[in-house]
């Protein structure tokens, strides 16, 4: 289930690094660092928890804006729940970063994840900083070492570049992520950074990225749980010189981005052992799609019944029909992996025994149709998921501290 | 963490019955049938599922009524799925139990419980209705094989009575029930039966049963999958002679019943190892409470944690967070067993081992409580939930066809 890292390029005008600062006990890298050599326009989306770290409250405030220099992220501390010491240690390390490349601390956004209710120790960090400025350099590998040093219970690191060609150049989108998954007390988040050399207002930038993660990082599901530090941010510093907000390609290109970061965040969840694509169609909006498919993505009897290659048309349509939309049950139709296993309100005959062996072998497709009857129309969703095991149990029920 | 079975009495006027009539392969008891002497006023509330046990559809039409005579129940299947022979095998099982009793088919309620999309073995279970009416008793032994009868995985019958003396004669409420649990692709189901010799007319039998029903068996919690045949009911016989819907006491005991069903079904979820109550107080509606308590209820993380005997404040904080009622973080205030953990929006030092033992040797009590801010007032909910457990994937995802 694993997915490749892979290789990925920074876009012009785009410095990274990753390096210890000696946050994590272990010593593996816990400091990264994205510089933009130009003012790059940027957003953000952040967690709607009410339970926020100090770095969304400081970062959120910074954007949309015109000129940000720098995104800072140390992992293996959240900076959550540590009152006004945490806020304080925040905008340090915004300003030390300002002073060494030379900017406002407001043109710096920073992210922490690791564990929370823990004081920072931000000596360490403000003292990692200058060498990791000096450091920070345009290779693939410096953009690998960032996306490395974000890393918490992730198992492989996460980042994508993709190459667009305009009339007038190409422009490059690419971004690194961490995932979602969280062992007590400590708590992990899922944080995500994708710079471009296209030439975008801020106003362009927000919308694009809202736009991107609405269908992206907020359609994947690995337990429910919204972390207090979630965080997408885009920067776009325009080296390019390519004004591409228009450019359907390009678009395109930052969805792709987003999306092969936010897949890859689910197929790196904690014990899963299977990917889940859950297609919603034929309802009247996408909203009523979106919601059907969460309480399919989110039914802990769904998810168990695909660890154990189960084609369990029961739970699947159950959890459809619980999700709180008024369709005629009788216009439902499932298919997994492409064999219809219930039609309009019953179940029909297959080869079970060949459906869960494919179940087995393969990514599990999980497409639940509306084909007439109230809350019919034209609208879908797609949702990631990924199953439930023993080994997600094990890993979240053993005492830690 | 089990309960024990104890013993209950029928009320006045209610005879029961449990025994087998060849649907679970098992032999074991899967047909159950409670009959009232008098014609009863009944009230039921049913699973909002869109996909609908022909059960539901037939009881549901049925009810509120003044002249219910019995209600029918068998295990082993659910009746669901199954088109409009699922229709007509309902309604084949009221009207055989009429004939044998002297009364309509619309007199006689039903409930299924078990696999799903499998066509029910209606003429074995008509052929048990004659011996079954006959069999028919009052004495506690008929009320517990008719819980007996009910069961599908739960571990233990589900049954309690409570007697209320009033100024004009005693009262008793009595009810059987069954547990929430889902087996693939068998679907198991939540049923109660409560019965009382209290004089109630139909309206006040619903009012009732709403009321007491919203703060029970709406409020536990265990997977979160609503199953398509959830049913509870309420038949008052009137032998009594006692009219006692203005009664506190009454009332009370109707709840009382409700909540020792009701959390019965929550000590016996499947391959849990912990009950655990969430309190949620100081908002300004039962509404907000009530959501608040189920993001905690709901979250895989904070179940898991609490089966490993982890008193994780970060992950029960952030899932109030991210219930969706806009308070102040930091107003929020947790206790579990008694000891405040984390106060006002920042952790508190505590004693972490002997609250970790306290939650391995008691029933697990999270009490979250709003202090002030925006959404703060007197409300409160409580919900009943259990832990999630390597048990419960093992049980879930076994490949079970």
């Amino acid at each position: 289930m694993l997915s490749s890292a892979g290789s990925a390029s920074l876009p012009e005008g785009f410095r990274a690094c990753g390096r210890s600062c000696g946050i994590k006990p272990s010593g593996r890298s816990d400091l990264a660092l994205f510089v933009s050599d130009t003012a790059a326009a940027a957003a953000g989306v952040f967690t709607t928890n009410r339970v926020l770290g100090a770095p969304v409250m400081v970062s959120q405030q910074r954007v949309p804006a015109g000129d940000i220099r720098a995104v800072v992220i140390n992992s293996g501390n959240a900076n959550a729940c540590t009152g006004d010491r945490g806020i304080q240690d925040a905008q340090a390390m915004t300003a030390s970063v300002a002073r060494q490349i030379g900017c406002r601390a407001e043109q710096v956004l920073v992210c922490s994840t690791g564990i929370i209710g823990v004081p920072l120790p931000v000596d360490r960090i403000t003292a990692a900083i200058g060498p990791a400025v000096k450091d920070a350099g345009t290779d693939d590998a410096d953009l690998m070492a960032a996306a490395e040093a974000m890393m918490t219970t992730d198992t492989f690191p996460k980042l994508v570049s993709r190459d667009v060609a305009a009339e007038n150049g190409t422009v490059r989108v690419a971004g690194a992520a961490k995932g979602a998954a969280m062992i007590a007390p400590n708590m992990a988040t899922m944080l995500a950074v994708v710079m471009t050399d296209a030439v975008l207002t801020p106003p362009q930038c927000d919308e694009l990225l809202r736009e991107a993660t609405a269908r992206t990082f907020n359609c994947i599901r690995v337990d429910g749980h919204m972390s207090t530090s979630d965080t997408v941010l885009l920067l776009a510093g325009g080296s390019s010189g390519v004004a591409a907000a228009d450019m359907p390609e390009f678009r395109e290109a930052v969805t792709d981005v987003c999306e092969k970061l936010a897949t890859d965040i689910v197929r790196d969840a904690e014990g899963a052992s299977h990917f889940i694509v859950v297609d919603v169609c034929g309802f009247d909006s996408r909203e009523a799609a979106v919601q059907v498919a969460r309480a399919v993505a989110d039914s802990a009897l769904v998810k168990t019944a695909v660890t154990g290659n189960d084609p369990n048309w029961g739970r699947i349509t159950s959890a459809a029909g619980y999700a709180g939309i008024e369709f005629d049950a009788d216009c439902l139709t499932l298919e997994i992996n492409g064999v219809t296993v219930y039609r309009n309100g019953v179940p029909v005959p297959y080869d079970e025994g060949a459906l869960s062996a494919v179940m087995a072998e393969q990514d599990v497709h999980l497409r639940l149709e509306l084909t007439g009857g109230p809350r019919s129309g034209s609208s879908q969703a797609r949702l990631w998921t990924s199953d439930l095991t023993q080994e997600y149990v094990r890993l979240n029920s053993e005492y830690t501290t």
